[in-house]
C-alpha cells in the first residue's frame, strides 16, 4: 500500500496517508477540523475543500489532477455548477492516489466552541463519596510483625470503629513504602459506601479533589471540586474530538457499529479529551490529575455508552434498551481514566431510552419533585430531552430536535463561535434587519462590516421569531414574497429566501440568508419540542404549566421571547420562563459533592414515568399543528400584552 | 550512548546493548540462561564466561581487547590463575565497551529443571469459587425496555433467589452483543462470595476452567483444571525466569529495591511466565488462557510481593512484616494475566515472616490440624519451613536452608537436571563409590562412561551420608585423610577433598569432588532444618513425633534413609517418614478446587504459631549441636536397627 504526502491549509498541518483514504479520514487523522455534520455518510455536502494542484513544489508536481478519484456522483448532486468549475469538491467524496494540498475554506473549518460556564448558585450540601481519616501506627516488632495492611485498618478500627474494610489492589502496592516513608502518620481516603480505601498519603493530609464532566455530543464542560469545602477550583470545557466522526450521535453509534474497531477508537478519543481536561483542571492549581480521588460523569445515552465502551447498536434502535441504565461505578484505571487509578468514576442513571444521566443530572439540580409548582424543564440539545410535574407525579420524554436549532441542517447555520450572528430584530416598516455577531457588542447596521459567518442557534430562533412578527413569514412558515423588498427574493432554484446579511458586511464574502428550508427545519425542530411537552401536559392533565425552565448551553443564550413567539413550548408568563444554563454540568457537580444526591437520582430515575411520543396513534396530527408558528393552539396572550 | 552488537556462543542468541552493560546484563536482556546465583552482586563466581576475540568476522574484528573491562580485582580473587590464563571472566564484572562474542562454557549454562508433578491421590471435595446458571430472559420491547444488565440480572433472580448481585466491568462492555447473538440464551458465570458475574456466554456451557500455580524460586508447576469435575486436565511447569537475577529471594529482593524498575521488571517477568503456562495448560486442551475463570497462586513470601507487585523491601528484613499476610483475591487484569479479565486470582495467606502461602498450602493439603497423632512437617526448599503439630496446636517456624541442599554452594552442585548424580553408595571395604545420575538408570561403575556434569540435592544428602557411613567425615564433619585411598586428596590450596567421580567417566573434563567447604555447607543447612525442628519439639514440649513428612519436589526424590542418617531431623522410624512430592502444588489445586479450604487456610494461618528460632538465646549452642552427623543427642536406633 502507498503512503501519500498530504498538507492541510491554512493550518498547515501535514501527514502520511494511504492510498485510497478520504481527505476527510486523512484530517481526522492529522487533526485538522473540517466539518462533517454526517459523519462522512455523503449527505450533508458541509465538508466542502478545494485539492490544490501543482502547489507542492518541494516534489516537483506539475499537475496532481491524477493524484485524487474524479467527481464521484454524490458530488455532482450536491455541488453546484459554480462549486464544480472553482474545483471544490466534498473531503468524504475525494479519494487520495498522491501527494497533495488541500485547501479548506474557511466555512468548512470546525471552530472552537463557546461554552456556557454560568457559576452555579445552586446550594449544594457537601456529603462526598470519599471520606479522609489521620492515623497514627504503632511500627512492626518482632513481638508484633503484623502484616502493614491488617495494622493499618487496626488503627483505623481503633481511631474510627470502622471495620470490614478493603484496600484496592493498587493502594496495596505502594502501602509499606508509604508507611515508613511517612513515619506511619497517615491518612487514608475511605470510599465509604464501597468500604475500600483509595489512596494512603503521608501526613495529615485531608484535602480530596472531584472531577465532574457533562460529556456532550459537542462539547465537555469539566469542574475541579475541593470535596471537602465544595469549592469550584477550575473548571475547563473543549470539544468533543469526536465531532470528526460525525456531528450527531447516529453517524457515531454507525462508526463504533460498523468498523472493526470503531468503539474502541471512539471510546479513547473520548476518554482522551477526559484526560486532558483534568490534566488541564489539575495543573490550574499545581497538581496533576493523579490527585484526583473520584469523578462523576454525565452525558446522553449514546455518549454514556461510548465512553464506557460499551456497545452502542441497540440503544439507538427500537426498543431502545441500554446496556446499563442504573447508576454504575467504575474503577478509573479500567476506564483508562488518569486519576488516582484507585478511585472510582460514577455515572449519573438513565432514565429512560434517549432520557440518559445528563437529563437526570438537570433534574437532582432542578429537582421538580420537590417542588409544588409544575415545571416543564426542557434541555435542548441536539437531542432534547423534557421533564414534566412535580413533587405528585414525574414525567419525561425526547424528542429528536434535530440539529437544525444549533445550527446545523440551516444553510449558513454555524455552531456558536465567534462570528456567528447570534441575535436579529427585523423593523416592520422597512423590513430591513439588524443584528448582531459573537465577539462584537455593535449591532449592524451601525457596525457596517460585522465579518458575519452564518447563524448560530440563538440567531436562528431570533430571526425566525422576527420574520415571523414582521410578516415576513406568516402562521405555515411561507415566505410572502408579495412584499416590497429586494431582501426577499428567489434562489437559483427559484425557491423564496431572505437575505439577512449581504456579502460585503460578511466574513464569507457572500450573502447569509434564510432559506424557505431553513425555515422549514425550524419549524420541524421546535415542533417536536412543541409536540413532547404538550403530551406531557395531556398525560398529565394539565392544560398549562407554573414555570418553564430553559436549561443547556443553548437554553441560556436565547432570547425566550422569541422562543415564545415562535411556540416552541406552551404558552407561558415570560418572568415565568428560567435559563438555567448547564443545568446538567451543575447537576454532575452536585452529584460529586453530595453522595446522596446520587441515590436521589438512582431513585428518582425509576420513578420518572418515560413517555413514547412516537408511539401515540395521533402524534402525525399534533406534529402538524405544533409546527405553525405560534402552535395553532396557543393563546399567545403572554408575549402580545408585552 | 553508543549500542555494540553481542552474540552468545554456543546459543547463537545476539541483539544490541548500550555501552557499559555487564555481560551478565546482556545475557539477561537477550534471554540467555547464565548461572548467577548471587544474583550479580560479585559473590558466587558461577557466571564465568570466555570474551572471544577476533572472530567477529563481519565486523573487520583485529582485536577485540578493548571492547571490554579490564580484569577487576574481583576476578582476581575469585578465578585461579589456570583460569584467568585461559582468558576466563566473570559475566557480572566485564563491562562492554565493543562488539561482542561471549562463549558459555556448559557448567555456566543454566539447565532446564526436572519437575516432581506426582499425580496426587488426596481428596479433594468440590466447591469451586465460581458457579455457573443457564438463563433464558425475555428480549425487550417498548413496553419492557428495562436496560440489559437488570434484564439479566432480574432472570437471575428468577431463576435462582440470588438478588444484590453486580456485573464486572468487564463483562458489562460485551453484555449487548452476547444476548443477542445468543437469542437470549446464556450461561452466567458467578464468583459466589463476591456477588459478581465474571462471565456471560452463550448457550448452556457449563464448564469452567481454573488454574493453580506454585510459584517457586527456582520453578513453577501448573495445574489446568476443571471446576466442575476436580480433573486434572493438564500440567506443566518451567523455570522461574526470574532466575538470570539471582538464584536466592534475597538477590531478587535486592535487585527489586535497589533499581528503579526493579520491582516493575521482576513482576513483569514473572507475570510473562504465568501467562505462557496459561497458554500453554489451554492449548493443551484446544483453548487460550481467556477461557479460565479463576486461579490460586502459592509462593514463599518474597515470590507472594514479587509476582503481586508489592514491595518486597521489609519483609526480608526484621521485623519481617508483610505487606498483607491475609488471602488476597485482586483482578486477573490488575496483575495483567491473560485468563479472563474478569476472574479472580486468589493468593493465599501467609503466615508469617519468611513462613508463606506455598506452606500454607502444604499445611491444607496435610492438615495436621484434624490429626490425632503429631506430625513434623518439612518443606525443604532454598528456604524451610517446618511444621509440627495436630488438632491440639500447631507451630511453625522457618530456616534458613541456604541453597546447599539443593546443588548452590557446593563447588560441583547442580540443579536436578538431566547430568546430574542424584543417587550416591560408597562401598565400606574399598572406599570405592558408585553412583547414578539423571537420565540414565545404570550406576558407575558398571556405566564407565557417565557423563556426570555435577551433583543435585538427592545426590548430595546421598554422599553425605554415605561418606558417614563409610567413615570417611566423622561426626563433627571433617574428612579422615589417614584412610589409604587415592580418593581422598588434597586440592591445589592443600583442603581435604574426596573424588566422586574421576574426568574421564564426566561430561565436563574434570574430576567431580566433594571438599571439606561443601560437607560443611550441607552440615550448615541440615543443621538449620534439625534445630528448627527441635525448637518446635521443645515449644510444643515433647520429645519425639508420630509421623515425619517431607514435602517439596526435593523431598520426594532424596532418600529418607539417607536424611535420617544425616541427623536432618529428629529420629523417627522410617516407615513413619513420608515424602509426599510437591505437597505445596497439590494444596494450591485444592484451594482451587474447594473454597471453604481457602477460608480454612485463612483460619489456621491466624492460628499458627510462628517460633523465631532465631532470637532464642541458646540458638547457638543447639545449632553447633545440630550440625553433628548424626545430631548430638540422636539416637539414631531407626537407622542402624535395619
Amino acid at each position: 500500500m502507498s503512503k501519500y504526502q498530504i498538507v492541510f491549509q491554512p493550518s498547515g498541518r501535514r501527514g502520511e496517508v494511504e492510498e485510497g483514504a478520504t481527505i476527510l479520514q486523512a484530517a481526522q487523522s492529522l487533526g485538522v477540523g473540517i466539518e462533517a455534520a454526517c459523519g462522512g455518510a455523503m449527505v450533508c455536502g458541509k465538508c466542502k475543500i478545494i485539492p490544490e494542484f501543482g502547489t507542492f513544489d518541494k516534489l516537483g508536481l506539475s499537475s496532481a489532477k491524477e493524484h485524487i478519484s474524479p467527481l464521484s456522483t454524490v458530488e455532482e448532486k450536491i455541488l453546484t455548477a459554480e462549486e464544480i468549475h472553482k474545483g471544490v469538491r466534498l473531503a468524504c467524496c475525494v479519494h487520495i492516489k498522491g501527494d497533495l494540498v488541500v485547501s479548506v475554506p474557511k466555512k468548512s473549518q470546525s471552530a472552537k466552541q463557546v461554552v456556557l460556564e454560568a457559576g452555579s448558585s445552586r446550594q449544594i450540601a457537601i456529603k462526598p463519596a470519599v471520606k479522609s481519616y489521620f492515623l497514627r501506627l504503632t511500627p512492626p516488632t518482632l513481638e508484633d510483625p503484623m502484616d502493614d495492611q491488617q495494622r493499618l485498618l487496626r488503627a483505623l478500627y481503633e481511631s474510627t470503629g470502622l471495620g470490614d474494610i478493603t484496600l484496592d489492589y493498587t493502594v496495596l502496592c505502594k502501602l509499606s513504602q508509604v508507611l515508613r516513608e511517612n513515619n506511619w502518620e497517615v491518612t487514608v481516603t475511605l470510599r465509604e459506601d464501597k468500604q475500600e480505601i483509595v489512596r494512603v498519603r503521608g501526613g495529615d493530609y485531608s484535602r480530596k479533589l472531584g472531577i465532574a464532566i457533562d460529556i456532550g455530543t459537542t462539547t465537555l464542560a469539566a469542574y475541579l471540586c475541593d470535596l471537602d469545602t465544595g469549592e469550584l477550583l477550575q473548571k475547563a470545557s473543549r470539544m468533543n474530538s469526536q465531532i470528526g466522526y460525525g456531528e450527531d450521535i447516529l453517524s457515531r453509534v454507525s462508526y463504533a457499529t460498523s468498523n472493526p474497531d470503531g468503539l474502541q477508537t471512539l471510546h479513547d478519543i473520548i476518554i482522551n479529551d477526559v484526560n486532558e481536561l483534568a490534566t488541564e483542571l489539575t495543573a490550574g492549581i499545581g497538581g496533576t490529575p493523579e490527585d484526583v480521588d473520584e469523578m462523576v460523569l454525565v452525558y446522553n445515552t449514546v455518549m454514556h455508552h461510548l465512553a464506557l465502551k460499551l456497545y452502542p447498536g441497540y440503544v439507538g434502535r427500537s426498543p431502545f434498551a441500554p446496556v446499563a441504565a442504573h447508576a454504575l461505578d467504575i474503577k478509573a484505571r479500567d476506564l483508562g481514566i488518569n486519576i488516582n487509578p484507585a478511585g472510582w468514576v460514577h455515572s449519573l442513571p438513565i432514565e429512560a431510552g434517549f432520557v440518559g444521566a445528563d437529563n437526570m443530572a438537570v433534574v437532582i439540580a432542578e429537582e421538580p419533585y420537590n417542588s409544588d409548582k409544575i415545571k416543564l424543564i426542557i434541555d435542548i440539545g441536539t437531542n432534547g430531552e423534557i421533564d414534566l410535574g412535580n413533587r405528585d407525579r414525574l414525567l419525561c420524554t425526547s424528542c429528536a430536535t434535530g440539529p437544525a436549532l444549533e445550527g446545523a441542517q440551516i444553510k449558513f447555520g454555524m455552531r456558536a463561535a465567534p462570528g456567528a450572528i447570534e441575535g436579529v430584530k427585523i423593523a416592520k416598516e422597512t423590513l430591513e434587519p439588524s443584528y448582531k455577531v459573537i465577539g462584537n457588542d455593535t449591532w449592524y447596521p451601525e457596525l457596517e462590516v460585522t465579518g458575519a459567518l452564518g447563524i448560530c442557534g440563538s440567531g436562528i430562533i431570533d430571526v425566525f421569531a422576527a420574520l415571523y412578527e414582521a410578516g415576513i413569514v406568516g402562521k405555515s412558515g411561507r415566505i410572502n414574497n408579495k412584499l416590497d423588498t429586494p431582501r426577499i427574493r428567489r434562489d437559483e432554484n427559484g425557491k423564496w429566501e431572505y437575505v439577512l446579511a449581504y456579502a460585503k458586511e460578511t466574513g464569507i464574502g457572500q450573502d447569509i440568508v434564510v432559506t424557505q428550508a431553513d425555515i422549514r427545519a425550524i419549524q420541524l425542530a421546535k415542533g417536536a419540542i412543541y409536540v413532547g411537552a404538550e403530551y406531557l401536559l395531556n398525560k398529565y392533565g394539565i392544560d398549562h404549566v407554573d414555570e418553564v425552565i430553559l436549561a443547556g448551553a443553548f437554553g441560556s443564550y436565547i432570547n425566550k421571547r422569541s422562543a415564545l413567539v415562535m411556540g416552541m413550548f406552551p404558552d407561558c408568563d415570560l418572568d415565568n420562563i428560567h435559563a438555567v444554563g448547564n443545568a446538567a454540568g451543575d447537576g454532575a457537580r452536585i452529584a460529586l459533592l453530595n453522595i446522596d444526591k446520587r441515590h436521589e437520582a438512582d431513585e428518582i430515575a425509576r420513578k420518572v414515568e418515560f413517555v413514547e411520543t412516537a408511539a401515540e396513534p395521533d402524534f402525525q396530527e399534533h406534529f402538524m399543528e405544533a409546527i405553525a408558528i405560534p402552535h395553532a393552539k396557543a393563546r399567545f396572550h403572554h408575549v402580545t400584552k408585552q
